[in-house]
């Protein structure tokens, strides 16, 4: 079992462009699919030097990926555990860690919850991209029983991806990620709603012409995956809740400066925010 | 008087890429500023052939376009009324459009009210750009007392510069802008403010290193020019809160779905966002 032999769990957005990236590496990248179908094309693509839809792909990989949905880390089949070699280094790339860390912390020995904090709107077999890591935050969630040996193979390999490798707790995540990732869906999608709902038919039919660049930004993850939007929701419920509290309490303060005419407040608050938006970017 | 010598008041990025567009379509273009140091930049930069501060420089001209920001078009100064030929088509650039027409319908019988959906986050002298009316909507909103001829003077300056011209009442249009556009500067600005104040530490430094593009689109108008934001709620404050109270019981119903495990539902509605969003692109 040489250290060089990488196995993939789905070759997706995140799976493929992983694949892509470590065969330009030197790396030999195992790709376990689903469907024949899927497998095909990955090797028309060149995402894996092998792919297939048997289990036993990946029994001589030194390092695994789970590059799975959410729902499939989180529930996962015996088919999945039975085929990861327990000698194996094994990671996942799920967006929300608690509920991935309490499952699989118990299933391998040599398990390190991580996320790749990098997405474009595209999915499936089509979607992965040579350097889609490169300066983008791979964060790690390590517990007291992660193996520390285990963290090490994935912060390498994370870094030769091009990523900046990053520690914290599950919840620190999973707060964070509500804030900055999830939030903006529904935030986004909402306002989607709002204008769908329109009932002025020359005012909805007006909009749908004039509708420009800022509105296509601010729908943009509002109007993405729909499967991922409800896992989000699904396995980040209370962290998302309460990040819509506090949103609806934002919302409900610029009403009431318009409500009533508070326009040095307004152009305080849109001061502040124009100021603080350099910080996330 | 010829016909091709178009006065424009103020250089900033509309008025500015205007100038550009329009000499390079064989008009002559005079520029009226406020300052100083702004006519000698708008000149090193060939945003018309002639820039003053003195007003009598539009003095000629049979087309003039006032591109300047929503308070100084609804609460114009003697001195501009003034420096307008009476025999020239005037047109506006505001984003409100009916504080604008209850303004200037009685101040210059060839008063044409319209806007053109064209921005970037860019302001000032430096802003003004070549080609920025495209394909973009330039929309128009005459009423009875609008002078016909003056009105296709503008549709062709409009057409000239590429833009689909949309004529529609100053209502239905002051509804679809809060919509498609102001709405989202306050519902982009909330989720900065949210981001901003929350309150654990480590979850507010974490969401400062990992976020990435879908929460930098989703902000992107919430953290632009924080006068025109004022200056939208402003002038369009009954159509803006509107659309909050609506926007608010969108979100309302996303919050219930994740709070009652409606998961079906959420897919279903995330689906309908995911399929609407082209009409608006």
């Amino acid at each position: 079992m040489g250290l060089d032999r990488v196995g993939i769990i789905g070759l997706g957005l995140i799976g493929g462009s992983i694949g892509l990236d470590l065969q330009a590496k030197g790396f030999e990248v195992c790709g376990l699919v689903n469907r024949e179908k899927t497998a095909t094309r990955a090797k028309e693509r060149g995402l894996a030097q092998l792919v297939s839809t048997d289990p036993t792909i990946i029994s001589d990989c030194s390092i695994v990926i789970l590059a799975l949905p959410l729902k499939q880390l989180i529930e996962p089949t015996e088919q999945l555990i039975n085929a990861l070699p327990l000698k194996a280094v094994i990671t996942d790339v799920g967006s929300v860690k608690k509920p991935v860390l309490n499952k699989w912390r118990g299933l391998h020995p040599k398990f390190v919850a991580s996320h790749p904090m990098s997405g474009t709107i595209k999915t499936g077999v089509e979607a992965g991209q040579r350097g889609l890591f490169k300066n983008k935050p791979w964060v790690a969630t390590p517990d007291p029983t992660t193996d520390q040996e285990a963290l090490n193979v994935i912060k390498n390999l994370a870094i030769s991806l091009g990523s900046n490798w990053i520690t914290t707790d599950a919840d620190t995540h999973d707060q964070s990620v509500a804030l900055i990732s999830h939030l903006p869906v529904f935030i986004s999608a909402s306002l989607l709603k709002t204008v769908n709902k329109e009932k002025n038919n020359e005012v909805s039919v007006l909009a749908k012409t004039i509708a420009s660049s800022g509105f296509e930004d601010t729908t943009r993850v509002g109007g993405g995956n729909p499967s991922l939007g409800v896992a989000m929701a699904m396995y980040n419920s209370s962290s998302i809740l309460e990040t819509l509290t506090s949103y609806r309490s934002s919302i409900d303060k610029f009403e009431q400066m318009i409500r009533n005419k508070q326009w040095k407040q307004l152009q305080k608050e849109l001061e502040k925010t124009q100021q603080d938006r350099p910080d996330y970017l």
